[in-house]
């Protein structure tokens, strides 16, 4: 069965809201198995609605529409889609009650405009909206399906989970199932090339992509069970394993900061960090991650050299000599707030994100990111090669690569 | 003239990412004048492809494409464009040359795969990349424009300002110009109410949305000229200023932490910061800001209270008598970072972000924010009502409410 999302609304169209509604809606349809074809954005317009509704169902098997289901005039989802699959739409005396009761329990009498959100397609079926007045409905005609969701997103993520999501699973045999292969320190071509042969795949599909600097595959395989369809996606992810496995650091999944923590926690150890350029950015992804002050409980930003020398311990003569952006610094920050800490690991980073402040030979996207454990410190040089409005993506990366290091610390002594 | 959006890509379509790029697009496309009838997000698969494409040429003036400028096989957005519209693409030494240099500034050889990617339109416009490899294009044939852009945000978003920007302008007589009127402590729906005469207006449009906990309004003149669309755009902006002026801390588009590190720099004063539960996100945002080096130092996450005992001097009486999420750890950690710090400001907050650890009375999302300088120590409590997979919502709004914080001491220094 393959599928289309329509999301209704001007205010999707004119950008003043992201579309997270088609987001949710593609991961939870494509994990049924269900293939999304497309995705559209129209604005609350009769006629290009019917266009659009028209165009959908008549080359797609389920189209589901997201908003226009509120009780104003330019709310024309319901009365669009039904003209288009030839429904008629009749009033609902309990859905009816149902926003009366929904008004009346706030204290408030049900304005009268909302009345139009209880009729529903005569001969379809109606989902009950547990967080607010406008029911969601679905009408089957010549084997094509329009299902008609509110466009809040409590209000859409509840009623799909508990009724739209039963109501598909009679229509679907089969299951389509994504794996993440997540990879550090190779680009997107790079690792295309290398895995080149299994990008052809028809089933399990491999397919490349770049996303915050990382380069990552999707393996999908569909298969009649969930678990032979893990299975086929498991063996692909082998193959995967031995042409690019050195850059792998994770397939389940979790992100770095994640697979970070989870490391920690697994091998019992704590990190300590001291961050200049990232300026708390690495902590924060540390502590996005629930349970992680298990293993993290000290962040130094040090965003200045006094900070560096009163609370780290860097020398004054190391940044004269050689400037707070350098592997000295920045190998003296590591062992300074290891030693602070009493942690296992001490990570700092100083660099210089830009846009200001970059030179001839210390460029913006430049930064010296200090690792300090039991074994000894070492420092590793990141260079971005970006600096005009970067500044974000220089400090993203340049977290990414101590996070990074974390990673590969644990997994070369498994090795 | 009339515009669609299609965003390529597999990753969109099954909703790996969401689709940012149209979000962004469509707002600057509008404040240019340019109306949106569609946007629509197709996968890598040729025949789909062509399909939409040519379904978008035969009913809009422009259409911009964004993703599938990528080096490998599957990103096939400037070859299946330049079919529909009958161009024909070549290679661009110069182009290519710039490509295989910014590898090289990495210290990396090309792959040869990104050759592709120096490819361009006979004819067509180019746009360079100032972030990326891959360059933006355009083509243009009987009235129809199709213009390409590269998908990963930090590469469109500086490609469309510096390059499609001029380019469009050309194309669009007169100017339309958009304010963002930012505010903080009041709901979207009851800002909407007390400015709701504002809302029907014509030229200027006022149009009220919510983002990451704040009600904004976007005020959008169209004139002859930018200074009359400015002069527009301020006239409203006092209008709404005398219905909600006490909420407003942004009418110049500055976001919290841009205004922060801006009034910091205008009073000359540096701040300090405690974080516990927002484990550096505050200090990460600060930071976001270049400049702020100048207004901010010492940053410390106290994710544990031997952090907040050692480093900020918390009284473990303290701490055992009212536990460390509690006004009083609070106060004594702000006093203790501005102390450590020598800075004018100290804030500090400890809360619960959750998804555990909350209680009856400490539910998840409580946080105490506090606040210090020369005038004395004072906490403000932060509830934002939300638990189920609210961490990062909880921490995001939590280090809002500290940076308001700052923003309003100074303006209520002023009055």
């Amino acid at each position: 069965m393959n599928c289309e999302i329509i999301g209704v609304g001007t205010e999707l169209l004119l950008g003043d809201i992201v579309n997270t509604d088609a987001q949710y809606l593609a991961r939870e349809l494509a994990a049924m198995g269900i293939v999304i074809h497309y995705q559209e954005v129209v604005g609350d317009n009769p006629e290009r609605m019917r266009a659009c509704i028209s165009n959908a169902v008549s080359r797609s098997d389920l189209v589901i529409l997201t908003g226009g289901l509120g009780p104003t005039a330019d709310d024309l989802t319901k009365e669009i889609s039904c003209e288009v699959m030839g429904a008629e739409l009749v009033l609902d005396e309990d859905i009816l009650e149902g926003i009366r009761s929904y008004f009346s329990s706030k204290g408030i009498v049900m304005p009268e405009s909302n009345a139009k959100q209880a009729y529903v397609p005569k001969g379809g079926t109606v989902f009950a909206n547990r967080n607010g007045t406008a029911p969601g409905c679905a009408v089957e005609k010549d084997g094509k399906t329009v299902i008609m969701l509110p466009g809040p997103p409590r209000e859409l993520k509840v009623m799909f989970e508990y009724e739209v999501k039963p109501y598909l699973a009679q229509k679907t045999g089969g299951v389509i199932l994504s794996k993440q292969v997540r990879t550090f320190g190779i680009g997107e071509s790079d690792m295309a090339q290398r895995v080149a042969d299994l990008l052809d795949g028809e089933n399990p599909t491999v397919a490349p992509y770049a996303k915050d600097g990382e380069a990552l595959l999707r393996v999908t395989a569909r298969a009649e069970t969930k678990e032979k369809a893990e299975q086929m996606c498991d063996e692909t992810i082998e193959k995967i394993r031995e042409k690019i496995g050195g850059y792998i650091y994770s397939t389940d999944s979790l992100n770095l900061e994640q697979t970070v923590v989870k490391l920690l926690r697994e091998k019992g150890k704590k990190i300590a960090l001291a961050e200049s350029c990232t300026g708390g950015y690495i902590a924060k992804r540390i502590t996005d991650v629930p349970g992680s002050s298990e293993v993290f409980e000290y962040g130094i930003v040090s965003y200045s050299n006094e900070v560096k020398m009163k609370l780290l311990g860097v020398k004054s003569e190391t940044i004269e000599q050689f400037t707070e952006v350098s592997e000295q610094t920045a190998a003296e920050m590591a062992e300074g707030v290891r030693k602070l800490s009493g942690a296992d690991i001490g990570i700092s980073v100083t660099g210089i994100s830009g846009p200001g402040g970059g030179t001839e030979d210390k460029p913006v996207g430049l930064a010296y990111i200090g690792f300090s454990h039991s074994g000894g410190t070492y420092v590793h040089e990141v260079r971005t090669g970006r600096s005009l409005d970067s500044r974000e993506y220089n400090r993203y990366v340049t977290a990414s690569n101590a996070l990074h290091m974390v990673i590969q610390h644990f997994y070369e002594r498994d090795e």
